[in-house]
């Protein structure tokens, strides 16, 4: 076995990601869970500039940012390709990774975490985003086609941990006759794919954790 | 000649990434020039998510998000490649650009604009980022080593714009005495390579350029 291991936490929707990948790629790691209330020393000596899981420890040599995880994998285990092979399919991939990251799930957190008059503005931004990759899923089986790619693990935090969200914040954003196809494949995704299925963290805890989450950064933001 | 558009626009940072990409590689294209107060009914129409520039149109085909462009640009013309052939530096490389942009330029941009109280830690925030590029270009030539690659593509903003940032935003952050290597990196860039110098614009409209803006942002700011 190649030296390999990866410093995550089981409250990060970017280590699953990870996980997802490795296992899809049939590659065996050691996997070494962080506790982000005390960040160990090696997660600093990795991290220095972001201090953040996940980070991919390879041969001794680290690599950070979930995305960029997932192409680097993609690049030294060649089996089971997770970006297309074609340059354009492959910059589409990227663009709706990148997009969902920063509008969805971002937008989403922030709808979640708000409350009084912005947060209405703020979910129908978030719905708006998603009507792109309800578009984007119209008539797929996965965002990578016949089987699960780079975009489908960069966008599997939606059928984790969204509802958990719209629990946490007392909304609605994602309603499945809005966005029936995002829906078809969330239960894909999720029920079809036994690496998928047996990595997925029950959502008991999930709610619980971002309760108390959001209930600090609100009284963060009260106390500003 | 493949049929390949730009739809740029001279006042973005973005678009300027892709130009050198281009020329770099020997690639013919057709610029269009976007007036970004009356956006075009092609770039709504190829960039309907974003509606921003650059977006690269390839045989009809658009790209977005210029790091992206980028990769498509290095996947598509293999001729002086600019992201490194190694997985473990290709994934630098990428962690750096966004590093880059996500706490540098943007980071920058937000002290420049800042007034107050909240200015003196912003600009210390960039320096702490820039210290970290000042750590990586130490000893090297380029980001890409010895020839100029994706890297320093992504960060050639710094010796472009930084300084009429300084000049808008009434502070100093990049001072060649603590980041000796970075400034060499952006004479070496700017001066040495006739390619990047010829696509350079003058300092003049810059500075006119964002002062105005930096004032109507502020303004927009004040009157929340």
């Amino acid at each position: 076995m190649e030296e390999l291991k990866l410093i995550g936490s089981k409250k990060s929707l970017f280590c699953t990601r990870i996980e997802w990948a490795l296992k899809l790629k049939g590659v065996e790691y050691e996997y070494l869970e962080e506790d982000l209330g005390n960040k160990s020393p090696i997660l600093l000596k990795y991290n220095p500039v972001h201090k953040k899981v996940p980070v991919l420890l390879h041969l001794g040599k680290p690599i950070a940012e979930s995305l960029i995880i997932l192409e680097y994998i993609d690049e030294v285990w060649k089996e089971n390709p997770l970006l297309p092979q074609h340059p354009y399919e492959r910059a589409k991939a990227r663009f709706w990774a990148k997009f969902a990251d920063d509008k969805v799930l971002m937008g989403s957190f922030e709808a979640c975490k708000a409350q009084g008059e912005g947060k209405e503005k703020l979910i129908e931004s978030v719905q708006e985003s998603l009507g792109f990759l309800e578009k984007e899923i119209e008539g797929k089986k996965y965002f990578g086609g016949e089987s699960i790619g780079y975009l489908d693990l960069a966008l599997g935090w939606i059928p984790l941990c969204l509802d958990v969200w719209e629990e946490v914040g007392e909304m609605k954003l994602f309603q499945e006759e809005k966005f029936p196809c995002l829906h078809q494949w969330c239960k894909t995704f999720l029920m079809e794919n036994l690496v998928v299925a047996k990595l997925s963290p029950s959502r008991e805890t999930p709610v619980e954790l971002y309760s108390t989450y959001i209930a600090y950064l609100r009284s963060l933001e009260a106390n500003k």
